[in-house]
């Protein structure tokens, strides 16, 4: 008994002190803003912990020199869609803290972002003219109510200040999330199971899981649920779920709401094999000799102020979002023939993911993530690292965004741009034996990837932006990191009864891999040559001729609908009813007359297959369909509605679609769903090889003829003379 | 009327020559054996026209120093997979030469590979041990049949002899091929029309076109049909067709049985705009800097014994096929654990193709290709272009083989297999904001690319086999080269009624790219550890929760089902209904009990909807499924039968299937069928940017974990120094 009580105040001390520095760090300043504040330090409560790799041997790991750190204080925007500089997000800050609702309030930026122009006045300005006035996008809470705010840069004004939107809250706050891992630790009962579970506390791992929405009891309420980890003797936390164990937070107060403690009997999973850092391998396995990509001429792109990136026949601007993670606009494409810039696409960006789990338990059923609306896919672009993210001739891009009270921080190395190179064949022809002409031409294929890698927690999702030559963008999407896991009693397949309640598929002891979908939705507003643009579904069906007509019984004809409204343009993919999907320019038409168009061309992808009313299918109905076609309207940027945390779904893409409006010769947005289903395997542990799936965008009949007909092959003299780095002899 | 005569004498007279010299190329005496011979100048007529690369001017091309051109007169066999060699070759020749049947015959060989050795004797072989005994595969038309022998290179026996087989004829020989193009000029006919279409008969291409199967009326005779071209002014003839002249030739005989001689009004298209070659450009586009793939100590990968290929964490036997391409044997990996190699795939191959127009019409309504079967996929895939169709870092392979009458062959760089890093990321972790935890490991991604381009007639094939360290293959097929198109009377789209009728895209003045779809079908003997293996469907199922259980209305579980009938494994790949597609192994599970397996992971592709009853389709019904599992046969390797030219479908893989053996822990084969639907678009003219898929074979609980945990990053130290040649300053 005495042991007991004097647990019991070691326990009631560790909660105090915890409770302290808990309300410290909330209380604590914000970050001062004339520093360029790293991605780490200031944000999280872990970045000072045990957690930071030790016992670095600078011999070995002799990482490459960090791309100079680019100082932004003085940037200065240069384009009319260049993302708000660090001045700026100070001015907006600064608007905010004097005005009239909100100074003397507590209150919360969620999102501060550059509120592009109207495409028109865009599409209107000229390099050397005067930007059109800068504005910010402002989403902030206070009072518990969520605002959409307008800051009018010149004249320093809020210019439009809403509230009461649709259901849902905004993104969350780096601070919300960090602030409510630690929620729990300020109540005796989770601290109290959590122990006799076996954890430290300060071995604990905590991650903020959006609790979606499942009916009417949620509401009025911004929720998080907790679920935690040990990260004794391990760097993979995830693979040693606390399993059963959910803590629901209130996001504003961080009050303790319900804590559920099930699933005590299930062990926490051993930490053996699970760590992945390279300092961390007792052994470690080459398998190839060093390689590089090299251009001894140096790369062949540019980036003009900061965002305009031209490369080949390509030119687009780029800019890291908090949301979207990359921005690619105003993309257009050399014509071979005539030398012009030609339009191709206005905007496109990574609109909304949903990550549905396939498991209905307690402490399962919940997780149906939204990593974009939810998480932010920017805010979780973490630094990329050089020689391993991106090739040794890549070119970085920082992120510049602001904290929860407004201050700017720079995401350092948050996109990279680099050719690439992989030995594959532009075209090619050799005459065959048949005619014995010694003819053998062939042309290597270089393309511009723009990429970024967003951690959502456990998660990482590698999104490329490929340019080609050809005018083909393939838009890629990778997915690496680390499962989530759910602990188990077994150790071994040959425990079950049928491994059908698994969920999922026993990866190690007592860890199940639970079988997930990650949906992926683009948003790729298509301007082919201008903005008016049709959707033309071109269906190849089966034809029969008469007997008279053909030996042939039958064949495949390509007939063309042009789609009216945006009911013609919900597309399922359809193995056994094809069809090529192209946007095309009605009035610009080629030599011979035909349509000049890009096709949007899937990809190996997988479909949502949950029930329709399901609630988590409710607000992921953007997933419904592969492709859609909506009329532009700058209100319709994501999928999954502004507001998607805890949103009903009543903002989503297929209400949008629903209403049926006119798209023929119109401004209009394609949205294109790359799926993946995931039922884990032994080799996803414990961490996961990356996957890729892709879809593109295809020149058809853009072009009089093939684009790179001219460009020359490679020949011995161009190519560069290597040598082993001597160091390394 | 003198002008009439004076041109019909000029007429005789140049069918007289024509006629001679197709009489003495068709006697003419085979190459010498002795000499190392190439592709071109044997066995073409047209090799020393006028078609070579005329006015190079070297300062401009400098072409790379072409790889040491090796020798294979004293090829020794050091594998019991190693092909025949030149002295091989030779002494089959010899052997056939001196045969009771084929002496004093007229005879042609049509195919002359090894006769592999039964599997266990190959899987019982150890290096160093005895090679087992060589035989050759020999195909022989003689007396007007179709002759399969065995030729015992030991005792110098034949030890088989087959004649009469199903219907279809071998594949044609390159001595079929070009002697059939020459038929039609010596048909007065023939060439009246030509010239009265305005075509000087020097500037003739024609093409021996397989005639498919379409009812019995083609029956007991073996045919092509040439088509021709006019190469005035372009060595693109193709886009140059003299439209609606189809010649029925005998292939035996060379005999012109037909001539259709329609569409004289469609005149043939303009050559402007259509060479492609180098040289022939009047400027070009430099649109990237020189890049290259540097190893700067080498390639990590040996080839023993001229086949053996060793790289990373892989082993398999490598050799070119006339038939396949390439063949990939005894596919190995290493167990990171144990060091041990484990078989993944006794056996790999392109196993046939199939490429049916969708034009009805007379002259196109029977091109409906089997391009392995009919024309060789090995015979036709030519030497490739160092720096261009491969990287430099590529090494690469000869083919050796037989002409018809059994002269060996060297087809050199066949094959090239080379180390490809595109900047891809093979798996990575960052933590995020959330856990602020200094974490960035990413590992670059690098693979053993092994590839031919197969040149057929005008299409070209790249066909890559890629292997990655994490245990994948991905089997990728790239389409290049030109276009099959039609001529036409329009020169725009606006004097159409309406699109239907042209079967097609306008591409230029006169120019119809014709609709087609190409299927190729893989061969995959997957050995899964060893030879007894499953074939496993995990369907992806949607199942609904009663209130009580779940705020969630539905999940999806994996349900898993082991095919025990051919029949059961006859997969149409479905969206909507998806599965896994998983091979095996009972026998062998991971430590926590899952059975070690592969899975198919089909990539983007497209299905065949021509009727079932088509004739093209009957022939072609081993592409009525994306999937299908046969037991181990050693006779059924080619999924349109051994012999397909003129087949009537009666030895299809389908046929085989249909026995609906058990497939269950037997030695399995898979079959999977990559398509694509090409409705051609202006940007395929003159020659097309390459178009690519893909499907993978990838270890599904193969290892315990991820096999790569433990690769190192790159480190800059590792990389090479380059500097640019000096030579292009």
């Amino acid at each position: 008994m005495e042991g007991k009580n004097l647990l019991r105040y070691v326990f009631l001390l560790f909660v105090t002190v915890l409770f302290i520095l808990f309300t410290l760090s909330n209380l604590s300043s914000p970050p001062s803003n004339t520093a360029e504040l790293l991605d780490c330090a200031a944000y999280s409560p872990w970045c000072t912990s045990k957690n930071r790799i030790q016992s670095i041997k600078p011999e070995i790991l002799q990482k490459p020199t960090a791309p100079t750190r680019r100082r932004h204080s003085a940037d200065v925007p240069r384009h009319p869609l260049d993302p708000l500089t660090i001045p700026e997000l100070n001015k907006v800050k600064e608007i905010i803290q004097k005005h009239e609702f909100f100074k003397n309030k507590a209150y919360a930026l969620h999102s501060v972002v550059l509120e592009e122009p109207e495409k028109k006045v865009v599409l209107g300005w000229r390099k050397g003219e005067p930007l059109p006035l800068r504005k910010a996008a402002v989403v902030a809470r206070a009072e518990g109510a969520s605002h959409v705010l307008t800051v009018d840069l010149g004249s320093g004004e809020v210019t439009r200040h809403e509230t009461g939107h649709l259901s849902g809250y905004p993104t969350m706050t780096v601070e919300d999330m960090t602030s409510a891992t630690l929620a729990p630790l300020a109540n005796a009962d989770f601290n109290r199971t959590v122990v006799e579970r076996g954890v430290d506390l300060a071995d604990l791992a905590c991650l903020p899981i959006s609790t979606g929405w499942f009916g009417k009891s949620e509401e009025e309420r911004r929720l998080v649920k907790v679920q935690c980890y040990s990260m004794k003797d391990t760097a993979n936390f995830y693979m040693r779920p606390i399993e059963g164990l959910t803590v629901l937070v209130d996001l504003d107060t961080k009050q303790v709401l319900e804590i559920i403690d099930k699933g005590r009997n299930i062990p926490i999973p051993n930490a053996a094999n699970t760590d992945y850092r390279f300092t961390h391998q007792n052994s470690y396995q080459r398998l190839v000799n060093p390689i590089s990509i090299e251009q001894p001429k140096g790369p062949s792109f540019t980036i003009e102020d900061d965002h305009l990136v031209k490369w080949a026949n390509w030119e687009f601007h780029l800019k890291p979002d908090p949301r979207a993670g990359v921005i690619i606009s105003r993309a257009m494409v050399r014509d071979p023939d005539t030398g012009d810039m030609r339009s191709v696409m206005y905007k496109g960006l990574t609109s909304e993911l949903f990550v549905p789990y396939m498991d209905p338990t307690n402490a399962w059923y919940f997780k149906t993530y939204m990593d974009a609306g939810e998480y932010g896919f920017g805010l979780q672009a973490m630094p990329l690292d050089p020689l391993n993210d991106c090739p040794r001739n890549a070119y970085y891009m920082d992120g510049v965004f602001a904290a929860a009270d407004g201050a700017p921080y720079v995401r350092s190395n948050m996109v990279c741009v680099f050719e690439s190179y992989a030995g594959d064949i532009g075209w090619r022809h050799s005459e065959s034996p048949i005619t014995g002409m010694e003819i053998r031409e062939a042309r290597p294929k270089v393309t511009l990837v723009v990429r970024m890698a967003a951690s959502v927690a456990n998660y990482d999702y590698i999104v490329d932006w490929e340019f080609q030559t050809d005018g083909l963008i393939r838009i890629k999407v990778g997915l690496s990191g680390i499962l989530m896991v759910k602990g188990t009693t077994y150790t071994n397949t040959d425990q079950l009864n049928n491994q059908e309640n698994l969920y999922g598929t026993l990866l190690s002891e007592n860890v199940i891999g639970v079988i997930h979908d990650h949906f992926i939705t683009f948003y790729l507003d298509m301007d082919v040559e201008n903005t008016e643009n049709s959707f033309v579904k071109v269906n190849l069906q089966r034809e029969y001729t008469s007997p008279e007509e053909s030996s042939r019984l039958s064949y495949l004809k390509a007939v063309r609908s042009v789609a009216k409204t945006e009911k013609d343009a919900q597309i399922k993919l359809k193995l056994y009813d094809p069809s090529e999907f192209h946007v095309v320019n009605p009035a610009k038409k080629t030599r011979v007359g035909n349509p000049v168009g890009y096709k949007v061309v899937p990809g190996a992808t997988a479909a949502n297959l949950l029930d329709l009313d399901d609630h988590p299918q409710r607000r992921g109905a953007f997933t419904n369909n592969q492709i859609w076609v909506t009329p532009y309207n700058e209100s319709e940027q994501w999928a999954g509605g502004l507001f998607v945390y805890q949103s009903h779904g009543e903002d989503t893409l297929q209400v949008w679609s629903n209403r049926d409006r006119a798209i023929e010769n119109k401004d209009i947005v394609v949205w294109y769903t790359l799926g993946f289903h995931h039922i884990p395997c032994q080799e996803d542990f414990p961490i996961m090889p990356t996957v890729s799936s892709s879809f593109d965008l295809k020149p058809v009949n853009f072009f009089e003829s093939n684009p790179i007909l001219k460009i020359p092959p490679n020949f011995e003299k161009d190519l560069p003379i290597c040598k082993a780095d001597d160091a390394s002899a």
